[in-house]
Parts: structure tokens; sequence; C-alpha cells
């Protein structure tokens, strides 16, 4: 919770208000710069540098008939990422972020690429449907390689973007349980089923869902359902948060990883600026539950952290509209009358 | 129109499809990344390099009552983005855009700095509640100067912002009487109006639109009620479309430019790339009359052409992603089942 009365916040509230432009004329913008400055304590900030890091990983659950893309895709889409190809790439040399990739658990061997950060947990999470996904020791190295990779780098903005085949199947089964939900309205299209895909894909994960209690606490829903890469993320939002940057959140799966963030760690909660509302059918009840208003709208849904880096610049904007913009006094304008 | 039967259009449909995505998952990235293609005509579009030209001018309305800025800020504006520190300088600084300020009619002596480009038509236009703003000449040198300001540069990407107290309600006038409606519904808050400094503006432009008929052609619409802004601006969109470019069009004020462009040039939309939905009252009723469909909601109403420049990422990163990404085939990964 802001204190608005706090001496920080008062100042913050006038060095915004006093910018030469009417009083809320930048409307979110505004918003995003104060939410900046509170992360950087400070009202001249600073948000250039960017690394997005994507976790990979296999899902046991993917076998089942979740997902009408081949469990191959995960690593021939690490290849597409190592070789510069996929849209995560595009985008992060669109603007300007560092891009690693880690492997946290694909199945098969590993990929022998240096340019690969090989935090391999096991070769794909176990099947969902008939028993946990995962330890809880594999669970809390997941959580703590996330957070130990985040002690590294010097960027300012952390972007976490995620490739695995069957990975919406988990995020959703991970939110409703966090959220007591039944997991039917968070079930969508993923990459891309048709209403007979998802109709399959609802009944199967009712069929996990029933394996537990309605509702469990964040350790319980990850190790029951979750993905390496979801947890590992999750971890790594904690861990970006610790470190004092600005944590964008992509888009469905990287909003649920979001919500175990803010579960394990509610402070981590104060760094993040949600991206963009994707048109994954779960996304919304998730932004609901963190409170969230994205910055986009673009009917995207791809993942990769490619609804992050897009609002990468609206980001910098804000900082720099904060460090660099003259007050009215400073550049010598009236105000209002 | 759009033929998508042509050898293009289909060229261009399976170059987005086979990319390393879903179908689709990129929403409005790949509408957008369409339309740069048809603009340049090529499947490898390159939406680098961008120049933001802000037009200022004087209003003979603005010393009405129709804002409560003194009509001094336009020229103290000009002088604040000349030294650098206004939003638009920040977000030009921020995205890489050059920035050129266009002095076409503020009142009183000419600013003496070479780094303002001098096209003034006259100290302000007259007073629009009582006769013609401009005159016919003075309309077409305002037309043909903007467009010869576009036929030099190299810019890939043009963004068009504005500044002249008072041209809300010169925007308002000329956008009713393109479109045939009464002015009430597009009268706003403008730089911050209240509820009774609305109701004193919609009162008096109701005045002065009362002077024409309802519906006017847009040569007739500008000289009775434009700014030389506005219609700079809308000869700078015709002659940056002429020249092959991508233009970004920024808020309510920049929108009516463009649908006078589209008037004078019905192919220069073809280039059009909205950027953003203003909190100001009447862009709703300009963007449906342009069938336009913005890419940012971000609740700004500031005008500089701030929110084109805000977009500037987002065409840069569709381009990219149409030119740079890696196929299915080419990357070796399987599409779905």
């Amino acid at each position: 919770m802001t204190d608005h009365s706090s001496s920080f916040e008062i100042a913050l509230r006038t060095a915004i208000d006093t910018k030469t432009k009417p009083v809320g004329a930048l409307g979110r913008i505004e918003t995003l710069a104060a939410r900046i400055a509170r992360i950087q304590k400070t009202l001249t900030p600073v948000a250039d540098t960017c690394r997005l890091t994507i976790f990979a990983a296999d899902h046991g659950i993917a076998g089942t008939g979740v997902s009408h893309y081949p469990q191959d895709v995960t690593r021939q889409m690490v290849l597409n990422f190592l070789s510069g190809g996929a849209a995560a790439n595009v985008f992060a040399r669109s603007v300007g972020a560092d891009l690693q990739i880690v492997d946290c658990g694909m199945m098969g061997e590993p990929v022998p690429d240096p340019a690969l950060v090989s935090r391999r947990i096991a070769p794909g999470t176990e099947n969902a449907l008939e028993g946990p996904a995962m330890t809880a020791e594999q669970l809390e190295i997941a959580l703590s390689e996330g957070a130990a990779l985040e002690a590294t780098g010097t960027h300012q903005i952390a972007c976490f973007g995620e490739m695995g085949i069957g990975n919406t199947s988990s995020a959703s089964l991970v939110g409703a349980k966090l959220l007591g939900l039944p997991v039917e309205p968070l079930v969508g299209r993923g990459t891309g089923l048709d209403d007979e895909g998802v109709t399959r894909k609802a009944a199967l994960l009712r069929q996990a869902s029933d394996r537990t209690a309605d509702r469990l606490d964040v350790k319980t829903a990850l190790s029951e359902y979750g993905g390496f890469e979801i947890a590992m993320m999750a971890g790594a939002m904690c861990g970006a948060a610790e470190t004092g940057r600005i944590v964008i959140v992509d888009g469905y799966i990287a909003s649920v990883a979001a919500l175990c963030a803010q579960e394990l760690a509610p402070a981590a909660a104060d760094h993040f600026v949600f991206a963009h509302r994707s048109a994954e059918a779960g996304h919304n009840r998730i932004l609901d539950a963190l409170s969230a208003e994205p910055l986009l709208e673009l009917d995207m849904r791809l993942g990769e952290g490619t609804g992050a880096l897009l609002a990468v610049p609206l980001v910098r904007a804000a900082a720099a509209m904060l460090r660099e913009m003259a007050s009215f006094e400073s550049a010598g304008v009236s105000g209002p009358a």
C-alpha cells in the first residue's frame, strides 16, 4: 500500500504535476512513472537496460492431448531462440534487450550449446493427471535457482518469458488452485485449439484438478501442477524484486507465475508492471486477482516474453518523463489562468 | 481496399502465417506488419528511422475563453521544445526519433532560433467566431508547405504533433463540419477545462459553427475554422504518404488532420497507423469516421505527437517480425498435429 502522505509521495506527486503539461495529460504514463519512482526510490528513475529471460521446460501432461503441438516443439523452439529466429529474439533486438535462455527441464538429452543456461531439474515434469508434477525438493531448487539468476546482471528492467508445450494447462491448474476456482473458466485455446480441443483439454484438467483440494497453498499448487519454468519464473520474479528491478509481467503464464511470486513474497508485487492483456481465456481472472491493469491490449497470445518486451519502451518513456521533463518553472511556461 | 486475392496479398498472408508462432498469436502486431508491408510493397519492410514534426500556431479564437491557458503558452512551449524539456522531446529521445519544430504562424515576432523551421503564414489565425480563420490562399500555402516538408528527409516513419492554445476548438469545428455533426459532442476539456469551462467552450463553438452550413467540404472547413498547424499537418500527412512513409497519427487534433488528409487525398489513408485513443471527448467520433482502431489506450491527452512516439516501437517490432522471424521450415520447427 502506498502511503500518499509520506514526504516522498508528496514530492513525487509535485514532480509529476509540475511538468510542462496539463495535470494528468500523460494518463497512464504518469501512473507508470510513479510506480517506477517508488521501485527505485528516486524522483529521477532510470529504466534503460533490460534483460529477457526465457525459461523452457517440458510437461508430463503435454503427452495426454492438452495441446495440438507435438512436445518436441519445446526443444525446437529453444533451438530457434538460440539461432535468433523467434518472435522473442526479434522483439528483444527491436527494443535493445539482452536475452538469456534457461533450460529448466526439457525432455531428452541436454542441448549442447554453451549459450543455453542449463538449470535442468529433470527431463520434464511428471504427468499431473496422475500425481504431483514435481517433488517438494525439485520445487525448492526451481525457486532458488530462479532467484539466483536474478541476483546477477545490471539490468534495470527484468522481463520473463516461457516456452513449454502444455504450459497453459499447468498455469490454469496452478491458478485455479491458488484462487480456489474451478479450473474450467481458466481453460483456453493455448497455442490454438479448436472448440473440441478446448473441451477435451478442460475435461483432462478437471481430472487433474480432482486429485487435490479446491484451494492449495502456493508451494503445494506448484508441486502438484507446476511446470519447472513457471516455478523458476516465480523464483526469478521474487529475486528480481529483491534486487530492486522493475519486473515486467508478460501474458497468461507469466501472470500465474507473478501470482505465485506474490504469494511467496508479497513485496515482490510492488515491482510488477503488467505488459498486456492476453487473448488467452483465463488471463482476465488472474489479472483481477493481481489487481492488475495491463498497459497493452493487442490480442497477443504467444508467450516467450513477447508482450513484456513490447511494454519496455513505455517503461523507458515513463522513467524518462519523470527524470528529464522540464517543470513549468524551469522552462518559464505559464500555468492555467 | 485491399485485394486479398492478389499474389502480393497471398504471399504476405503466407509469410505471416508460417512464422514460428501459432497462427494469429501476435494479434494486432500481425495486422500492423501487414499494413507496413503494403505501404512499403515488400515482405521485408524496414521501419527504423523516425521523424516527429511539431507544427505550432496560434488561434484567433483562443482569446475568447475557449482555453484556460494563456495564449502565450504556445510560444513558451515552442521555446521548451527548442531547449529539449517537453514531453515530446523526452519521448523522441527515448524512442530515437528526430524532432523538427515548425512555426506555421505563432502570434508576435518570429522566434530567432535557427533550429526552428519557419513557415509562418500569419501571426495567428483570425477569430473563427466572427469570420473565416484564414483565407483560401493561406490554406493553400499551409497545405503545400506541409507537403513540401515531407518531401525531405530519409525517415521511414513520420510522426506529427501540434502545439497551439485553442486548437481543440479548431479541431472540433473542422471535424464537425467535415462529418456534418453538431459540434457539441466533439467539445472536450482540452488542456483541462472544468465542467463550467466546457459549457462555455461549447456555447462559443456553437456560435462559431452557426456561421456556416452544417457540412462543409474539407477546404472550406479548414479555411473557416482551421488552424495553420492543423492545415499544415494535413498537407504533411498527404506528403508523407506520397513519399511512401508510414504515418503515425497522434491524438484528437492529429486525427482531425488525418480526416482532412483523407478527404484531400484518399490514398493517404492507406499509410496511417493510429497511435492511441485520446481521453479528449471527441476523439472516438473522429476515429470512427476514419474506421481507425488505435494501438494504445493510455488515457493520454497531451498532443505534441507524444502518443505517436509511443507507438513507434510497436511499428518497429511489427516490421522486424515480418522481416526477421524464422519460418517453421527455416527453423526446423514442427507445426500443429
